[in-house]
């Protein structure tokens, strides 16, 4: 069998990105990192919904302005939301004159659509390609759980999906090159509980890195970090017990996006981790973190803010990051079903 | 502005497909070209969507059987159906230990993914990636209009879901290439209307054909046939005149899945066409068929069943083939928002 690690030559670099956020998230550890926010969480909308795809519209057009490209320099979108039927996508990029690529990797759709824009641009299909995703708390949370209204007690467990939309334009002659990409198989273990997707997708994570370093000559010490989605600190957990337990020992290393973005570099979180600092000791949060953040726009809106300029500047000079998503429906899960779960590798490198 | 055509070399060529439905579409004018059917459309399940997820996981593995493969032999799967979050394909598919690209495209999916995995693997990153997509009436019907179990009158452009999936291996060597590939761009043009999808979408696959023929140094003239996904119809007759509008006369080629899965070679229907005739003359239609068939397994299942073999044989040399979707959701047209739609093409070719 082949290794299925799909290696990029030198077209797949990042020449822009892009990070909107909510009023959270810029309260958040990375807060002043995100290119715009809205302290409404509104985007102007009368509907969440709308907000959600205004989100998107804002960082496509930001990342476009970003590196002086209109729409017509953009060969192909990769896109993707949590929402039914991906509206969050389909109606934010409506009015982009771009072919449109519809993807559904629930959390894991930031990853799949780089790699998926990636592979396009390094094959010469398309001088450029975007990608953009997007997640927003107030449609996530009605369409997956209860409307935020009803004001529901949330277990330890849960995580907090993030506000936010991530874009990258995808093309040749960036510093920050997209090297390997290992797409994720899906993986189900049993998990049940909508309140916990840390431990659902956290051995979908450690499958895709166990593959990865099979089929590779590194080793996690070869990497500055290795970066998680958005499996929060129960998943965080749970990820590192698994790979411990497989002989491999990432913790040095290990970050994930959901920790951060609202946790900052607090060490009962990251007791091993040396790699993460926030850059500001922002007011203590205010609300609930629990096990921390998750959906599409969790690792999108992180690794536009955080890792692409570290390894723009060479702080970060080699990172593998993962996009975890958990795959269910409400429906699946009321109907008795496990949720599966997947995870998409890519490998990050400085270019000098 | 680059044309956005998607050029192929050898690699991107059909290896087997197969296809799987349930009564209505086995009672239809291509019934008997079906691979496998279950005249209850529950596929051995206790819930229709595990029905579903069962017809792709049927489909699938029929298709690696045609080609004597397993799944250690195919490089990524390309999937997604209707289902919120596309459970359909990540349940039903979740016992193949293949990498894993979820998709969204509506009914264009079939031609999403085949896009997808024929670039993947004409690029070299697999030596083979598989296609699937499936929709189910059942589980559509009570998603987005009302269960069948209500037995709501349906309207005359309405069409009906098909409860059916398709799988196809994409690799080295067949005699069926994919040769062109032309993304689609999202557009709106006011069409609010959930059971009139076909005029949604027909400004879409407009949209594409227009774009392919400017970009392109054939005509119309030069294709055995066009076909679309399930236009249905009603859009059907409105893409004809669209294209009429603009000088392009296609229907002398023109066909399309949502009418032939059902309605066979009626002359009602296709006026104007030429090309199309259906296996066998079927015991008449006992149900209400209104604009035709829709849904991903439409175009999935009659690509698998009639073109193909049509390709392979050399009965058909040059074909057009678009997946057309409407990318709303209940939620959205509730909230009084437009259809957006798209259209996807491929361009597939007999060869020596």
């Amino acid at each position: 069998m082949e290794s299925r690690i799909m290696s990029f030559r030198e077209g797949a670099t990042f020449l822009g990105s892009a990070s909107v956020v909510g009023k959270r998230e810029y309260e958040g550890a990375l807060g002043e990192l995100f290119d715009l926010h809205d302290s409404t969480d509104k985007f102007g909308m009368n509907t969440w919904e709308k907000a959600e795809s205004e989100m998107q519209r804002l960082a496509l057009n930001t990342a476009l302005a970003k590196v002086s490209a209109t729409e017509r320099d953009v060969g192909a979108l990769f896109a993707g939301d949590l929402l039914n039927q991906c509206v969050g996508s389909s109606y934010g990029l409506l009015g982009f004159d771009i072919p449109y690529f519809g993807l559904y990797g629930a959390c894991s759709t930031a990853a799949e659509s780089i790699i998926l824009a990636a592979a396009m641009v390094d094959s010469g299909y398309f001088s450029s390609a975007a990608a953009v995703t997007s997640s927003h708390n107030c449609t996530a949370e009605r369409q997956f759980r209860t409307p935020i209204e009803y004001g529901g007690q949330r277990s330890p467990t849960s995580q907090w999906t993030v506000t936010g939309a991530g874009a990258f334009i995808i093309g040749k002659g960036g510093s920050v090159r997209i090297k390997e990409a290992l797409c994720g198989i899906v993986v189900e273990k049993g998990i049940k509980d909508l309140s916990n997707m840390g431990a659902a997708m956290a051995p979908a994570a450690a499958d895709t890195i166990m593959r990865y370093f099979k089929s590779s000559t590194l080793s996690p010490d070869d990497f500055d970090a290795i970066v998680t989605g958005d499996l929060g600190i129960e998943g965080g957990k749970i990820l590192c017990e698994l790979l411990l337990a497989e002989g491999l020992d990432i913790r040095r290393v290990f970050l994930d996006c959901g920790i951060m973005i609202y946790g900052g570099g607090d060490p009962e979180i990251y007791p091993e981790s040396a790699v993460f600092s926030a850059p500001s000791k922002r007011k203590k949060r205010d609300f609930d973190l629990n096990a921390g953040g998750s959906g599409c726009g969790c690792s999108a809106t992180v690794l536009s803010a955080y890792f692409l300029p570290k390894l723009k500047s060479g702080e970060l000079k080699n990172i593998l990051f993962l996009g975890t998503g958990a795959m269910m429906s409400p429906a699946s899960v009321q109907q008795g079903e496990s949720i599966p779960a997947i995870a998409h590798l890519l490998r990050l490198t400085h270019e000098e």
